[in-house]
């Protein structure tokens, strides 16, 4: 089986990897996981390219992560950013670990031989032991784009830069809209279009909608593809309880006028989306509700409830096995 | 009294630690110190420029070198290296640590800002708190050189780094000779040819006269300007006791036909050098020998002796104390 996935950061990385234990369980192996991977959170920090959620899901992937936090490497130390801060160079509300340091620095040497994202990230990906998982991580296009928000400060419109409004502001300032710098002109990586157009399945983790997810269908081509592709497309619901299960999902809703709800979030993938799997309770009322898009989901929408906590790698891995449950549901 | 250096690494960076204590002992102060760095080692690591006789320079006046080893920061940790080495990114020959890192990262990112060698020291030596020592340290050109070795192998020249040949190689395949790439178009960073011209004294600290000096001297310029200033110019010898006292200025000596002695050494600066300290024992005999050129020295150099071994930083300070008074018998 050939799977493709859309992610973000920590939560798709986890998701990922409970769907990679799943898959791990199945006869027919080994089953082949492609992962596209938002490239829109991506930053220069103290003159390197830091590319948060390929990281994330390389780390986490691959053994190293920070499984407190989710992002970053774990037993972290912070000497290089204590140097930087005595030099008066970078932010002082991103954190990077020594750990962290060593990746940026071996990214922005492979750049200056003129490596692509995708080669870096393949070479990157060798050393977290991706290939032999049967996993290969794309980023969702090799050209440098940024994301970023739009916000009102003293009524004047100010653009800065995703991270700076997450991670610093918290989200707290209210975005008007996000803009993706540099993605009118770009491309696709090599093999994103082809892993959508061929996969047996494709999936959605409990990404963001907003700033992960809907930045990779942002990338001309990639919406297209969902559309089109022959393989049912199911999706894993990132709102439980009427709030996001991490991050500030629901402040990225509201810049959309969505609504912070799995219905909400359903509706963002209406035109490619075949399978939605929900929190206990938050689906439509059993069998054939949906047929009449009934509960709020849109109409053919096959909508299926699972526990969507993911509190253990154990329950990522049970969350990924009702998504192929899903799967089974689904027809294009 | 303002006082000019040319100088290396750790030798240069220990005696002028010593000249700028003796020279806070003095009346008349504060007495004004300017460094001429040699950058002919630096070197690109990783991506990232590293600058060797710089950086310790500016680790050893600023308190944060490494005193067991000489370069490199006290109380390192390797956590970025070993992170760049499960990368197979850069060499395993030259090891950085992660505070030095943090030098490097810093200097790398002004860099992409397009600010000049010297822009970048100057911000770098003010977290060294070496302003407020009155101490000014230039790099000798805002050029990117690199002193290369021309070595014999199976036959065939080669230019191997100097850093290759220096570190890796431990200078034991025999130097033939050595080339600055970049020097013949290089510029003498602002305030160079300045400080050489206007000061009241030129010290030439124990750095190796070849890689070292040597180079500064090659900068277009400099020596032109060390024949014509009105300031005397002493030096100290590195050689002792018929070998270097740290490093391996034998083999560079050696490349040049040159002979491992301080007499060796001082004919390399006869054109302009004024006053030569050496070791006990190594002058000539008493007073007056060197007017007629006695003990192998140069014609009209004045010689003195005094201890030459920088075992702790008082055994420094007693050195340039010993090179002040030799500077006060020497007149242009």
């Amino acid at each position: 089986m050939r799977i493709t996935a859309l992610a973000g950061g920590v939560g798709g990385a986890r998701f990922l990897r409970g769907l990679r234990a799943h898959l791990d369980s199945l006869d027919g192996g080994p089953h082949e996981l492609t992962v596209i991977a938002n490239t829109g959170d991506d930053i220069t920090l103290s003159g390197l390219r830091v590319c948060p959620d390929v990281d994330t899901l390389l780390y986490t992937l691959g053994g190293g992560a920070n499984e407190a936090q989710g992002w970053g490497r774990a037993e972290e130390t912070f000497t290089v950013q204590g140097e930087l801060t005595a030099y008066g160079v970078g932010p002082d509300w991103f954190g990077l670990g020594d750990k962290d340091f060593g990746t940026h620095i071996a990214r922005n040497y492979w750049r200056g031989q003129g490596l692509s994202y995708s080669q870096i990230i393949e070479r990157l990906a060798a050393r977290w032991g991706l290939p032999e998982q049967h996993v290969r991580l794309l980023p969702m296009t090799d050209e440098p784009v940024e994301t970023h928000v739009i916000v009102d400060r003293d009524g004047e419109q100010e653009a800065i830069h995703f991270q700076h409004w997450w991670v610093k502001e918290r989200a707290a300032i209210p975005a008007q809209r996000f803009v993706v710098a540099g993605l009118d002109r770009a491309n696709p990586a090599p093999g994103v279009l082809e892993a959508i157009r061929t996969a047996d399945l494709i999936v959605l983790p409990p990404s963001n909608p907003v700033v992960s997810i809907g930045i990779v269908l942002l990338v001309p081509g990639v919406r297209d593809a969902l559309r089109g592709t022959t393989a049912p497309v199911v999706g894993v619901s990132p709102i439980v309880g009427g709030g996001p299960v991490r991050g500030h999902a629901d402040a990225c809703l509201a810049a959309l006028d969505v609504e912070v709800s799995p219905q909400g979030v359903a509706s963002l993938y209406a035109d490619f989306l075949d399978g939605w799997l929900v929190a206990p309770g938050e689906g439509a009322t059993a069998e054939g509700a949906t047929a009449e898009g009934a509960g709020g989901y849109p109409r053919d929408l096959v909508v299926q409830e699972a526990p969507l906590l993911m509190s253990s790698p154990e329950a990522a891995t049970a969350m990924a096995a009702a998504t192929l449950r899903l799967a089974e549901a689904v027809r294009r």
